[in-house]
């Protein structure tokens, strides 16, 4: 399988991936946790050590025009935008993922209709898009009500202004029904402000083909931006001269340099700048945005939809029945890029799994977390999972699910 | 001079100087605009060399743990406090200064009396400030009222939550009188929200010796950080209790990893954080900020005034009568740690400065600004930009004042 993925050895060999996860053993390692840090491309240690030695070491502050330091937010924004199905001049980078919430979701209430009176969010989403969206709705008056995605369709009424809603749950890897929920949020008036920090770069998402009014996701996932590296907004061209931000710092004025005591907001995406960018993190980002040249999604897809098949069935193969539940769907339609599987003492698993080199994550209370990185995780690598996870279960006494709460 | 100063050649020595501004020339020049990007410091590319290899490219997400990235923002808060007369547990880092300016103010207004009608806003501050606390204003319901710093005492009510002030004029370079001003403040029972990023590094700032309750600055300027690094974000210990961000993203919450779909904001100043922290800019600061170490703020204060005034006397001998003005204090209690000359053609001129090697800013519609930074200027440097500053002026024919203003 591996001898026959179109993604093989030419991606994978875009990153860094045979450095010893354990310095002792030299072994390298499975790394699928790409869903929570994604792997280190090549590229990126001479291009910021270039960033930092010439552009900021010996240009200084010419490097503001010179090296392009002050358009790379938008510049990046227009090199992911094909990632999420988007048009140039629609996608801004900078600032952390919640930040970026505050202002889809303010901005996207300022949008809406005089009578709306509540937002809804995704009763299953990433818990810091449910307390940002708290907070913008308690500062522009707003309720808030939690609602299952597959119940959004219902559940929207007229005085709804917006949903905010993950395109995939991150603890389940769900994926959601993204073209049907913004129908159904649409025909009510509402807008859809998608959260796709765990879909950009590990299926095709297509915001503008389904008219999404919002989006917001990090870079430090599939993306492979780095550390916390900057996270990025979407506003759909027809609501850029809406775009009302909360942040309205001096990046988004129409001149930034005029240094005028009242603001003017700038035309298109700009608008959604905000204070002086962060640049280390985002030209890490921009290089490592390289390893997308020549890369299909659909290619992507095919394959990420097989390496999660293919994991489950080794993990039915491999590992002692009735240890381990799936709670990621089987149904491919309905699947993102990761498994998570329902464990007795989750996290005391997850400890010797990394400790065998096997490294996914832990979500409490008892779930194991295996992401898939399309463009460097291989067949042998779910194959060597899967089987380690039974090597680990075999070895561990199964708890007792009364008390296995305990070990969360 | 400089062969007497206590801040010479050993803490010059931990800067990167030497490079050429001009690959040309090979001439290394005179930067003076250290007040809008700090030189880099020569420990810095090879730490971040090492983040990104080892940390982020063979131990992946383990370094959140092993490497100490998920605690850096209240780390390196701890290493900027003593730089602002702050206590370990004060200062956190990350976002921008405009993202900061937004917590410390809504935070302020909501900490302030429920008869608080209204914000003060320094008239002359850095134009984010003003854009971000109108926005901050508008989305509590209160009014803003710009204010002349050296009229706050007076124009503060009992109605007033606080003012937004800069310690030190970003154009001017004049030192506001943050003791003055918070008492004044305080008497009215308003908060004192100080913006630090133009002293914090330049001059001693006392934060907790006179009481401030809020306070921001950035961390590429004096403090060396690299472009656009992260913010920071002080709160006095006796209000962090009472600190309701209005930007709650699950970094600030009491248990980040426990995703509890309800808020509950960490005790101290972990409760400034939002989303996941920018870890190569952090860990570059971090690094930069080594070059304080053994350095007296006593000493770059003395040296602060006493290059601004070797500069002042070096244009009064060389450069042509008439053809520039100071607009900045010359009274040392009332001076930063740059000098800014009103002079006719003023862009046209810096334009010439920097390709003569002398690098300072331009502010509309016609000022020169020339920042000091005392850990690494020198006397022959101060010299040297005025000697140049002459020979422009001489070379450039003097503009007539009434068209001066196009040339901005």
């Amino acid at each position: 399988m591996d001898a026959a993925d179109p993604l093989g050895a030419t991606i994978r060999d875009r990153f860094v991936l045979d450095a010893p996860s354990d310095r002792a053993s030299g072994d390298a390692g499975v790394y699928l946790d790409g869903n929570s840090l994604g792997a280190l491309p090549r590229a990126v240690p001479g291009r910021i050590a270039d960033v930092i030695s010439r552009e900021w070491g010996e240009m200084r502050i010419r490097s503001w025009d010179e090296s392009g330091w002050w358009t790379a937010p938008e510049r990046i924004g227009d090199k992911i935008a094909p990632l999420i199905g988007a048009s140039p001049g629609r996608v801004v980078v900078g600032d952390s993922t919640s930040v970026n919430v505050f202002k889809a979701v303010v901005g996207g209430i300022r949008m809406a209709g005089k009578g709306c009176t509540e937002i809804l969010v995704d009763a299953t989403t990433f818990p810091t898009d449910g307390y940002i969206a708290r907070s913008a709705a308690r500062m522009t008056g707003l309720a808030v009500r939690p609602v299952e995605p597959t119940r959004i369709a219902d559940e929207v009424t007229e005085r709804t202004a917006l949903a905010l809603v993950n395109h995939v749950d991150y603890r389940t890897g769900e994926l959601n029904d993204l073209p049907g929920i913004t129908t159904a949020l649409h025909s009510a008036g509402a807008l859809a402000v998608w959260d796709l920090c765990h879909s950009a770069g590990a299926l095709p998402v297509e915001v503008e083909r389904y008219g999404v009014d919002l989006a917001v996701g990090c870079t430090y996932k599939y993306l492979n931006g780095g550390p916390g590296s900057p996270a990025y907004l979407y506003v759909r061209e027809s609501l850029q001269d809406r775009f009302d931000s909360p942040l309205p710092g001096w990046n988004s004025h129409a001149e930034p340099f005029g240094m005028a005591p009242d603001y003017a907001p700038a035309d298109g995406i700009v608008r959604g700048r905000v204070g002086t960018p962060d640049i280390l993190s985002l030209l890490a980002l921009e290089t490592a945005l390289d390893v997308w040249d020549g890369v299909s999604l659909e290619d992507v897809r095919t394959k990420s939809l097989a390496l999660t098949d293919f994991f489950l069935d080794c993990v039915a193969a491999y590992v002692p029945p009735g240890r381990v539940r799936s709670i990621t769907p089987y149904d491919h339609g309905r699947r993102g890029s990761q498994v998570s599987l329902e464990c007795s003492g989750a996290a005391e698993v997850m400890t010797e799994l990394i400790r065998r080199g096997v490294v996914g994550d832990f979500r409490k209370p008892d779930v194991l977390r295996f992401g898939f990185t399309p463009l460097y995780t291989s067949f042998a690598d779910a194959e060597r999972a899967a089987w380690v996870l039974g090597e680990v279960l075999r070895a561990l006494p199964e708890q007792d699910p009364r008390t296995a709460g305990a070990g969360g």
